[in-house]
């Protein structure tokens, strides 16, 4: 059966042009390029390698981490890859390690908030990989908090120099990826203290390994945090945990692009303006997005393809068991899934947009868009990478038993996916910060004052908060103005709820504090509307190819009327719609399946993932799946022996006893 | 630190009598003596030491493995452990092996379905485990389909003799426990063949394993299956492939209560009515049940207390950062699963009264209440299993980033757990079952047959369909009648309004596949009312001690209209509330999680587990979390050296390089 496509049926009942789909979710034919060629580029390095990885014990597969990561930086230096390129490589090898931290935290640390002399010093010898980097923010005790940090940094004027210090216990930095067993260097935040002031939080450059035998400098303790999540995973990364007892470090090496500390211990603000530092926060939200949607399209890629091989029960006409991806209570799951991939890309190829335009406004010292993208990607970070959390577990379960098998690769994209929830700011806290937002956009409104962006759907509050949907029949769910009011009439009514409801305390942060699960509610709502809108401009767009068009927009269609029904409590009982309305979104959206249905091998086929990448039996392009699993299964260890190790100590004798134990 | 109680001022706080809830927790005083003293049997002895579970390789952990199970049948020898202690033995060693499917499945399986006859001769080898059995169902293609199974077991009447043969490839047994390495013996089901005519699935006892040097017996193709979610976890069985090439088994080792095979080939029924299988399922279901609040009770109690540890934001009056329990967003995602918990709790403990009740009557030949029971414990089994997956995950990510740590002792528990979804009845596929007993349930109304038992509610149809829920005020929703007419009225509208639609398809199967989600979402309805009615049926027995009653009052309604909340849809669509209502539940719900703050420390002790069950840092009985997690991080194997092995391959190579990536 080696060679044969168990898929190509599907493939052939695709009504779409799956190569013009590929190219509208890459973004350009030139990312389609380099994705695709950088992707077989890994996927025939043996290298890279990662088939066994979830066998591997932590010391063995740390170990591969490192060989890789040195692979990594070799071929990139051989084959003279652009940053794109690179950072496509990194993606594919697709195995946390400390260059994520490098590339990714610490050298941003520096070019954020390092001076210019500063970026001159540090910044070659990091591109240069002669220093390893990460960002040592998080401690034991500390989490989401910035401001409840307790490393100090204390300056001491006698020597020109900054005392890095961890007081107590629950100070110890924690967490750091890169920190555990591999970085030189580390951007440390601690309590920046002079003359036995604390004034607040700041980052400062901390050597913490020797460059000649890689051992820790004095003061220093530290090491790896121990196991995580699952097998393989984000195992492969060494998040570390490190103690400081007084290490001294030059004034020179604390971050000073918005405040200094001069050399008589004065701290003085730069005329650089703190906002400017905001704009790396909207740039790291947006890449979470972005892999929030490769993540749970990886899923769902896995979860539709090993569905049209799986068949249970039935049979149907011509005897054999019915495909399960034919069942509506999988597609029902399924589906909605397969939408919210295709949503997150488009809500995360925008959000690159408003990268640059806030950059683009923050460089012309315009400050007036700031807080309302620094709302809308805290919102969009959280709903994205929540819903991905769960969407790779239900991708799992809809794999039935074998989805539990490490094999199937949706155990390990589980375990290393979820950390997204948390880092980079909780989902929770954050949605409350998208909530604070709205409540203040709500009290401006009657001021007049316009609101922007994402919530500038509020400056038809009027109309809004007492429309009523006029769906009549089933296709009226189709139309994008019907499906846009119904989500903005259900977001802005609770939020205006909520801001009612905050006006009958006595105080305001008591009230927000009481009421803050409804205010959660509505932050969400504000961000499944920002998504559902974005997805609807994307349409208003000219897509070519055949069929490719119609095609998103039932996927867009799903991916509204899916929330319609999950979140329908809020719709009804904001009036934003009847239950007569509700009622017919449901018939809609199951005629919406069957339309997703013949397409739904080709939709998945556009992400363009190799069979290396995905890592997945069950998602195998070419659909081999049981004999592939039955291979693979000989492979472990336990499989070493016929008779398993222990037999002769633990088994035969309990097999070999005279009976002893009376009462069973 | 050490011997410090950092939770005794929560523990101070308590308004209720712990000892008198651990007493209702467990059941009976006798119950919770047992518990207790087998819990600490196993808590002080080393070689069921578990803390380094996860960092130990898949050979490693299966040794640990054959050690404990060996380890725990040898106690039960030398200390004569009752057949209940034994259990509990088992339960607090925590680790799954090859026993549970030789007590829980091969033993039951030969008991249930094996003659007289064939239980004499097997059940006191079994008992000694002289020999040791799994029970060999689902197939590598073939999952919750029996009728689909493809292995075959064709009668040869020269030799009376059955011929075990694996067909295909997907014919492969595949997952069975304990069958990869260890079992000697196997159920295995498989189509029973008599002169070329396919009779259906049948159960036969087949030896595997030669009794004196463990080799598979000729024929006989067998091994594990590799890998599973997460470390640790499963990953402690064996879950086993196996297949057949014509291996001989004698007549007499088909399973033949119900049907036999003469020595001429003949089918024959016997007089055992077939319904008395089902008494099994029910009792199978009801353990997964119990299983279900521990698992759930576990998960809860290292959330809440970490919650009453950790300290974010603030910092409160005291100038300390605020315990995380004190947040709403936090309460109003834990104290529902802390509800949920004692609710699966009592409904666990009435499908014990259940089991009983449905075996009197098969006895008496009485199968009026046998579909009833079966749809029901299929409900409880598929809604209480999802809950409590759904529940750990929460209760992980309700302890931030160190949930994420192995230590904490959630991810295994996830990975563990997450099986009893999918075992015993896909979740999915039972709530179809409940379903279609649900419709047949409403198509006999109008004949005048009275529901019985869990949907004698439906006899009430009249009055449920057209009545309106009075609540005005909030505190009407505490009313047990306002909750119960409240869950019934969505249950029966939800069921009727399926049924109504269901006949407007030609035919019912139609109807049925294309309607398959709402058929699911009215079985939720109806299994979350069973749950709700049980707790308040609970409540409405004589239950001692300060405050107990008072406490179990509050979880009850929380748990109640916590479903109020995130079913709203359903309750609004239905008409059953209206949005007024549904608001005044939710003030309500609010006031509720205050009065459970005081109480949430002593509600988790209540279930009496000891720190090596919990088998998590954050979860500590003193609540001594930093310390020992700091202490736990250093026994990580890259820990081992200061250095981490690779450096001089890897990562010096790095950071000596001469600058040869020009580009980057």
């Amino acid at each position: 059966m080696e060679g044969v496509d168990h898929l190509a049926q599907e493939r052939s009942r695709a009504q779409f042009d799956v190569d013009q789909m590929k190219l509208v979710w890459h973004g350009s034919r030139h990312a389609l390029e380099v994705s695709d060629r950088i992707a077989r580029l890994v996927a025939s390095d043996p290298v890279f390698k990662k088939d066994n990885r979830t066998m591997l014990s932590r010391k063995d597969l740390f170990q591969d981490t490192l060989r890789k990561a040195a692979h990594v930086w070799k071929r990139i230096g051989e084959l003279k890859l652009t940053e794109e390129e690179a950072s496509r490589l990194r993606f594919y090898v697709d195995q946390p390690s400390y260059m994520d931290l490098h590339w990714g935290m610490f050298v941003p640390a520096i070019n954020g908030s390092g001076t210019e002399e500063q970026q001159k010093k540090w910044l070659p010898l990091a591109y240069k990989m002669q220093i390893i980097g990460c960002y040592a923010q998080t401690e034991l005790g500390h989490g989401s908090n910035v401001q409840g940090l307790e490393t100090t940094a204390t300056f001491d004027p006698k020597t020109d120099e900054f005392v890095i210090h961890s007081p107590t216990l629950t100070s110890s930095k924690w967490w750091p990826g890169g920190l555990g067993k591999v970085s030189t260097h580390a951007v440390v935040y601690a309590r920046l203290i002079t003359d036995g002031q604390d004034h607040g939080v700041n980052g400062f450059i901390v050597q913490i390994r020797s460059l000649d035998d890689h051992l820790p400098l004095p003061g220093v303790t530290v090491g790896d945090i121990g196991m995580k999540f699952g097998s393989g995973a984000y195992n492969s990364m060494d998040n570390g945990v490190l103690r400081f007892n007084h290490v001294r470090i030059p004034r020179n090496q604390m971050l000073m692009r918005v405040s200094q500390v001069t050399r008589e211990g004065k701290v003085v603000q730069s005329n650089v303006p703190r906002q400017l530092l905001y704009g790396t926060m909207v740039f790291v939200r947006q890449t979470i997005v972005a892999d929030a949607s490769s993540a749970l399209s990886r899923a769902v890629c896995i979860a539709t393809r090993y569905s049209a091989i799986r068949r249970q029960f039935g049979p149907n006409d011509s005897g054999v068991e019915t495909q399960v991806i034919d069942y509506k209570t999988q597609q029902s799951r399924l589906f909605p899934l397969l939408a919210s991939a295709y949503a997150f890309r488009f809500v995360g190829d925008w959000l690159k947009w408003l990268y640059t335009d806030v950059t683009q406004k923050l460089q012309a010292n315009d400050f007036s868009t700031l807080a309302e993208a620094h709302a809308c990607t805290a919102g969009l970070k959280s709903l994205t990478t929540s819903a991905t959390a769960d969407g790779i577990e239900e991708c799992r379960k809809l794999c039935g038993g074998h989805g539990y098998l490490s094999s199937s690769g949706l155990p390990e994209l589980f375990a290393v996916y979820i950390p997204a929830c948390t880092y980079e700011g909780d989902n929770v806290v954050l949605l409350l910060q998208v909530a604070r937002f709205l409540m203040k956009t709500v009290s401006q409104l009657p001021s007049g004052k316009k609101p922007i962006g994402t919530t500038s759907y509020m400056g038809r509050a009027e109309h809004l908060l007492q429309c009523h949907s006029n769906v009549q029949k089933a296709e009226d769910w189709l139309k994008p103005v019907v499906i846009l009011e119904a989500f903005e009439a259900r977001a802005i009514r609770m939020s205006v709820s909520c801001a009612k409801d905050l006006s009958k305390f006595a105080s305001p942060e008591e009230g927000f504090a009481e009421l803050s699960p409804n205010l959660v509610d509505a932050a969400v709502a504000h961000c499944q509307l920002i998504v559902v809108s974005k997805f609807i401009e994307k349409l208003q767009q000219d897509i070519p190819g055949k069929g490719v068009k119609e095609q998103l927009q039932i996927l867009c269609n799903v991916y509204a009327l899916f929330l319609v029904h999950k979140h329908l409590g809020d719709f009804l009982s904001t009036g934003s719609i009847t239950a007569k309305q509700a009622s017919l979104a449901n018939d809609q959206l199951r005629s919406l399946y069957s339309q997703v249905r013949p397409n739904a091998i080709a939709l998945v086929d556009a992400f363009n993932y190799t069979d290396h990448y995905l890592g997945s039996i069950l998602g195998r392009y070419d659909g081999n799946v049981y004999p592939k699993l039955y291979e693979e299964a000989w492979k472990d260890p336990l499989n070493d022996t016929i008779v398993p190790e222990g037999y002769r100590k633990y088994i035969q004798p309990l097999l070999k006893q005279q009976l002893r134990n009376a009462r069973l």
